[in-house]
This record gives structure tokens, C-alpha cells and sequence, in this order.
């Protein structure tokens, strides 16, 4: 028999593993943020083959330490600015050990019930937190579900728009028309990457315009692209409005947006990936503002700004009806009593992928862990980071701040006096490089009006006013060398 | 400030997680193995509200016991015997721990450059252990990838097929004319799900007749429908073959479709999503048969049969080029120097979603711990465990079975003299919920034939001859009750 690890060995090198976690937790400001590997590095360190035998586990665990760690992003580190956070909390990675350690798969109710009916209950709980509106609840025609991420939730919104739109036409019979999809030049580019997978065709995307400054949906010139459309004989099937856009967490105006689509009965999904989760602060809750009246689907990632570690988006539909008849298949081996009776959930309805984790305990640790309370509180910090190193942007002659951040993101360049823009570009880019080169710290850009702006996005659990400052300092210390 | 669980207390907490998963290992058996709790109850047992105050881990780990376990069904019960086992091993726990702990989100080879390395070579080491072929391993044109699901897989298959089919004209511009998908009455649902998400329609899925003993699909039925949809300006996008169907584990002819397949210059993907695996045994290898001449992209999951938990579906590509092509996009926002140099992969270009886990931990942890040896030796027990019961089985003669099973799938049925088709197919679904009922193991069904068969699939970690004598015992016995 093969030479299982026994319980009493699970429990030593569980042990080790904890330890190793809390220790990587107290010393991860010591590491570099960005990993200083060159590509090829951690596979030269690997062996070529698998071993015929068994190794044991500290072997595992020393090779983690000597190969795995300096190939290691520390998203984790308070030093980590880039992107987006990814969050990671003692309780998430509490519950996502339990979820392996029961290693449950929730496909089907009849599966694991309670893999399925915790789901229902933290998602009307999150809702609740967030104030999204009843409609969501699973105690009407919608829902709630754990989607692996918002690309993941982005594609099944089309296909339950779809689905709606045409009545089934297409998943029966394949789609026979131009069918178009609304998006702006800031929208997430899963949205066109939902568009090619489902077969509608990334020139079948259609940009609405957005005001210059905001850098929001266009409603006027939305609505102009759905009349031409409809009239040029295409099938509107989505528009998607983004709640907190990647590039500088732009807003679009859900309300407007959401007039034209109901005007055009096209279905409104509301990406609002990383800036949803912000609701949980009352003040800050405005950011879904025309959610609860219009949206006939909407996406939020606990695992980005609320401490949860990924993959957890909590994604909403109105009605579960399209999504669930647009994703159904029951072969006789799926068949059981539950799902016949019509009184349970079968999430693999749901989503594209049959096989599902228990991803619902993490989330339901986290929010017991924190309660509401801590968890607006960990936004709070985030916010009231965020505006602080702007103040001190907008004070500082040397750069350019974008704008006010709400939330945790903070848009900014150097001036670059007597530089041209192009000039100007390659040298933010370089002070960017340099900075990630160093270890400090990790940021990444983006591009705005053609311009090349440094974000700076604060969220990790660790990070704290003294984080910033330094970023700060550091920030200031490279341009002004390349000044 | 939010009151995050310290490092001390992710120790403290850690061990009861860690000692909470050793003392479940240990009594499992001891539980029903399918879920006792009815629709509603874990519901019913969960406050309507979240917590507006945190409350510690405690009160997780207490309503853990008290309301999460009732609505568990032990996947990891030596006596699961229902679909196909989904893995777990102490080691694979504890990779996936470690991943959760490091926190890490491998989008781009540069947001952790071992993220992405460690899984191409554990993925060259795992093609190595099956005997797969050169041209899946990544120092070539092709490679290797885990995906979240045989479905997830199954999607990216089609998505790469259709872009080399019509060279990417349906990515640009939409789906607008009839594309075709081929499979057998006995391939997986997720199939035909693909097909609909990815706008070919569930029509266009062409069902291949299979041999009615074997249940293998029909190279010269599939050679004449090509013909005819080629015929008739249809394109056929893509072939899928399966490698141990989850009816009954029948393995399509692969040397003959992919010779078809080679003739129309259609995209071969083979499903080995279970069956795969038990390539590591090389008495076993032969169920691969064809994969290395024709298959275009193959799958199959480390967490069924090879004892890592869900999620881990391995995939490999002969080239990556169509499906990288077909799912790349690149934002400024992404663009990073790492990816514009070509020398690495970004992993992001090969799934649906943007977002991904450092999953290869825990399946390098499983092939470290175990080696070649013990993975074999794990497979060879769920054989021999299989081997016996039909034996005893076919020797019975109040039972009738379908096959002498290679793998861990038995397939069979009470024989009920004197009852039509009709009355004896509910009499062996009494049988099962009865069994299932008892909590004393948990099986399912499948039709062949138009006649109710009852499966017992082998392969968790913990099921020995005793399991499965009792099984055996449990199933005349219940079946003696009915006659």
C-alpha cells in the first residue's frame, strides 16, 4: 500500500507548515516586494525529472525555502503597491485549509449541503453588508454564487445575457448573427475576452466613449451605439458598467447607464471587481449607486481589497433563471433526488467549471473574524492611506496627482519639466523600474490620455502610514535622481 | 485599525485547524458518508445576519462541528464509492496551504516567476510519470498548464481548436457560420457545455455512434458525419476522444479517430480526465494509446484519482500557439518587461480566467511525497480492490456484470429475475438510496443499455479490502431485502 501520511504525521508537518507560515508573516517586510529572479532561475534550480521515491515532507519544505521563496511576488508585503491587493488574512487562510482538509466537492447540492447552503447564506450576508438590494437574495428569483474570478463571472453574465436576449437561440443552435457587447476603453479586457470565448467576437465589442476627465461611460453615446446597432439588425446582448475601473477605479454612472439599458431591454452587468467591496463603509456605499434599481448581474472580489485570499468573487444575478437554463446539462450520472425535487441549488449551474471547492468557508471566516466592524475598518485604513500620499502629491511641485482618490488608489506622475511627453513617459517608466528593481517597494502604470501615470495601490493587511511614507520617499528619492 | 489575526494567533489557530483535519482523518469512517441533513437544514442552523462585531476563531471552529459537518458528505470516506473519487493526501493539504499562506496570484510569470516555473516543470515531471509524449513538454512548441477542471480544460480546448480552424476569424468577428463539435453519447456534459458557451450551439455538437458492447466511439461513424457537415460548409472545430468515460470508464479507439481526425485536419482533444492518471503505472500505459501521435491537447485530473484535492486538472497543448492566440490580451496596465521579452510564460494566456493560485504546490508536494513508486502503488490498489469485487460480482448469480473493470470503476446490476426493464431499473435505484440512506457507503448510477447500472468507483486514500467487503455485503444485502 501505498505510504499514506498518516494523521499523526499530518499533524507534525501541519505543525511546521503553520510555523512556517507565521513566520514568513512576521519577517515578509524583509523580503524584497518584486521577485529579483531572471526568467529561467527556479526551473535551472528544479530537478529535471520526479523522484522514483518518496521524499518526505521537510524535503518539501527545505526546497521551499531554497528554490520557491526567491522566485517569490510577495503580494502579501505592506510594501506591495501593484496591480491590485489580493487579500490574504489569518482567518481566509484558515478556511481555505478546512475546505482542503475536508476536500468536499460541491457540485451538486445532494454533494455536500452544506458546501452549497453555507454559499447562500454568506452571499446574502455579504449583500447585506454591502447593501446591495433584496433582489440579489436567494430567497427570490436571485442569487448569489462564489465565481473563481471576475473574468469567470464576466463570462457567465454574457452567456446568461445571452441567453435572455435570444431565448436560447444560440446555445441550442450556435449564434447566427452579429450579436454586440458595450464595454468603455477603461472596462476590464476580460470583458473582450468573454466576447472571443463565447463566440460574439472581439470586433463585435463595442467602446463607448468616456468623459475626459472622469474617464466615465458615455450614457448619450451608449445609447446612440444601441439604437444603430439594434437598427443595423445586431443583437445587443451586455453592457457592462464598471464600478472601479483597473486603470484609475473610474466609476461609471450606473443610474444613466442603466436608463438606456432598460430603454433597449439589454442586460446591465456591473463589474465593480475591486471597488464593490468598499460598500461594506456606509459612506462609501454611493459607489454602487443605480446597482439595486438596474443591475441584472454584478461582481465583487473579496479577494482583492477585503482579506480574503483568491479565488473568492462574489457575483450577484437578479434572476437566476437565464444563467442556470443557459449552463444546465443533466446526464444520467448527475441525476439525484435533490436536484429533482427543485428545492436546492446546484451551483454547477451556475458556472462554467462542473467540479466546485468549498470556497464559502473562507469567506464566512473572514467575515466572522472581523465582524462588519473590522472589516470597514480595513477599508478605512486603506482610504485614508490613499488620500494622505495624495495630499502630498498634490503638494509637491515636482508631480502630477490625477485626482482625489476615494478609495485605495492613488494616480500620479512627475512633471518632468522641459521634457516632451514621450520623454516623459520613458523617464516615469525608468523611476518605476527603478523602484521595482530595488526591491522597496512594487508598483505598476498605466496610461491615461496617453500619458504614463504610476498607481499606487494600498490594501495589503500589513500596510501602515509607515509604508506609505517610505514608498513616498522612495518614490520622490528616484525621480529626483532622474531629474 | 482593523484587528487582523496576528502571527502568534495564525499559530495557535493554525494547530487547532491542523489537529481539527488529523482527528477527522482519523474518525471519518465513522461518519455517514452521504449527508443525512435535508434541503434547508444547514440553512435553517446559520444566523440570518452577518456579525457586526468580530468573533473569533473559536466560534468558527465550534460551528464547524455543530452545523457544517451534518451537511458534509465525506468525499473522503474509505467507503465514497459514488462518481469518481476526489482527492486529497496529507500532502496535497499542505501544498495548498503553503499556497494559501504565501498568498500569491501567478496572473504573469513576473507577479511570481515560481509560481509559473515550478508548474512548468512539475508539469514536464507528471508528463514524464505518464509517458506522455516529447511534444507536450514545454521546451518545445508545446506544454503543459493545470486548469481548474476537466471543463475548464475541455473550454480551452475548443477555444484554441476554433482559433486554428478558421484562424481566428471568430475571435475577431464572431461565430457566423456553422461550426461543428464531435463527441460520443458517452462523452462528458461538459462538452456539450463548452460548445454552448462558446457560441457553436448544442445542435452542433454531432454525436459519434459508439460500439454497443464497448461503448467506444466509431472512427468510421465519425469519418462520415465530417465528411458530410464538411460537405455541406459546416466547420468541424474540434474532436473530443475520452480516455475513461464517466458512464462506465469506456476508452474511445484514439489511433483510429486521431487518424480521422489527421484526414479532415481536425483538432483532436482526448478527455482523460479520470482514467489519465493510471498512466503511471506502466501496465497500465496503454490506455493512453494514440495520445502521443495525434492528440492536439489532452487532459486529465491529479484531483480524481492521483490524491490532490480539488482543484488540479492537468492539461498539455502540442502547440501552444492557437491557444495563447486565441486568449491573449494584453492592457497597458499588464504589459510588463518580463512579457514583452517573450522569454517567459504568463499562464493568464492560457485559461479563461485573468486571476490564478500557485496550484502547483500542492501537486509537487503529492509527486515529492509519494514518488513514481507510491503514486503507482496507490493506483494499483484502487485496480486490485476493483478487480476483486467484480469477480465476486460476476460470481454471484444474482447479479450481473457489465465488464471486467482495468480501472477502479465497477460497473453492475442486481439481475431481479422476473421484473420487466422498467420495474428492475427502480428496484436498483431503491437498492442505491437505500445504501445511500444508511450512510454505510455512498454510490450512484449510470444507464447503459436503457438499464439502470449501479457504479462503485475506487480510489480514496483510506479505502482497503474491508471497505469493500462491506460494501459488497451492504449491496446483497439490501438487495436480498428488495427481491
Amino acid at each position: 500500500m501505498a505510504a499514506h501520511m498518516t494523521p499523526e504525521e499530518f499533524r507534525r508537518y501541519g505543525r511546521q507548515v503553520v510555523d512556517w507560515i507565521a513566520d514568513y508573516q512576521e519577517k515578509i517586510g524583509s523580503y524584497p516586494v518584486l521577485s529579483q529572479a531572471r526568467p529561467g532561475d527556479v526551473l535551472a534550480s528544479l530537478p529535471a525529472h520526479p523522484p522514483e521515491k518518496g521524499e518526505g515532507f521537510e524535503a518539501v519544505l527545505a526546497d521551499l525555502d531554497r528554490v520557491v521563496m526567491p522566485g517569490i511576488t510577495h503580494w502579501q508585503h505592506p510594501s506591495f503597491f501593484a496591480y491590485f491587493p489580493t487579500g490574504a488574512s489569518g482567518p481566509s487562510i484558515l478556511g481555505d485549509l478546512l475546505s482542503a482538509g475536508l476536500g468536499v466537492q460541491g457540485m451538486l447540492w445532494a454533494t455536500s449541503p452544506a458546501c452549497t447552503e453555507l454559499e447562500t447564506r454568506v452571499l446574502d450576508w455579504f449583500a447585506e453588508l454591502l447593501g446591495l438590494p433584496d433582489r440579489f437574495r436567494s430567497d427570490g428569483p436571485g442569487g448569489g454564487v462564489i465565481q473563481d474570478s471576475a473574468s469567470g463571472a464576466a463570462l457567465a453574465a454574457v452567456i446568461a445575457a445571452l441567453h435572455r436576449a435570444d431565448g436560447g437561440a444560440a446555445g441550442r443552435d450556435g449564434i447566427a448573427r452579429r450579436h454586440t457587447l458595450y464595454v468603455s476603453s477603461q472596462t476590464h479586457s476580460s470583458l473582450e475576452k468573454a466576447a472571443r470565448i463565447a463566440g460574439i467576437g472581439a470586433a463585435n465589442v463595442r467602446v463607448v466613449g468616456v468623459d475626459p476627465v472622469t474617464l466615465a461611460m458615455d450614457p448619450a453615446h451608449l445609447d446612440a451605439l444601441l439604437a444603430e446597432d439594434a437598427a443595423a439588425g445586431a443583437l445587443p446582448v451586455m453592457v457592462c458598467a464598471t464600478v472601479g475601473t483597473t486603470s484609475t477605479t473610474a466609476v461609471d454612472p450606473v443610474p444613466a447607464i442603466g436608463e438606456v439599458c432598460r430603454r433597449h431591454g439589454v442586460w446591465l452587468h456591473v463589474d465593480a471587481a475591486y471597488a464593490g467591496v468598499a460598500a461594506v463603509c456606509p459612506e462609501l456605499r454611493d459607489v454602487n449607486d443605480g446597482v439595486a434599481e438596474y443591475a441584472d448581474s454584478y461582481a465583487t472580489n473579496p479577494h482583492k481589497w477585503l482579506l480574503t485570499n483568491f479565488d473568492c468573487t462574489a457575483m450577484w444575478v437578479a434572476d437566476r433563471g437565464p444563467l442556470v437554463s443557459a449552463l444546465s446539462i443533466l446526464p444520467e450520472y448527475l441525476r439525484n433526488r435533490a436536484s429533482d425535487s427543485g428545492e436546492v441549488i446546484d451551483y454547477r449551474d451556475w458556472q462554467v467549471p462542473l467540479g466546485r471547492r468549498f470556497r464559502a468557508l473562507k469567506l464566512w471566516s473572514v467575515i466572522r473574524w472581523y465582524g462588519a466592524e473590522g472589516l470597514r475598518e480595513h477599508v478605512r485604513t486603506g482610504v485614508r492611506l490613499a488620500a494622505g500620499l495624495a495630499s502630498r502629491i498634490a503638494a509637491d511641485p515636482a508631480f502630477v496627482l490625477l485626482e482625489e482618490p476615494r478609495l485605495g488608489l492613488v494616480c500620479f506622475r512627475p512633471r518632468w519639466d522641459g521634457l516632451d511627453g514621450a520623454e516623459a513617459d520613458r523617464a516615469t517608466l525608468r523611476v518605476m523600474e527603478r523602484l521595482n528593481a530595488s526591491g522597496d517597494l512594487y508598483l505598476t502604470h498605466t496610461k491615461v490620455g496617453g500619458r504614463v501615470l504610476l498607481r499606487v495601490a494600498i490594501g495589503a493587511a500589513g500596510t501602515t502610514d509607515a509604508h506609505v511614507d517610505a514608498a513616498w520617499r522612495r518614490i520622490r528619492e528616484e525621480t529626483a535622481a532622474l531629474s
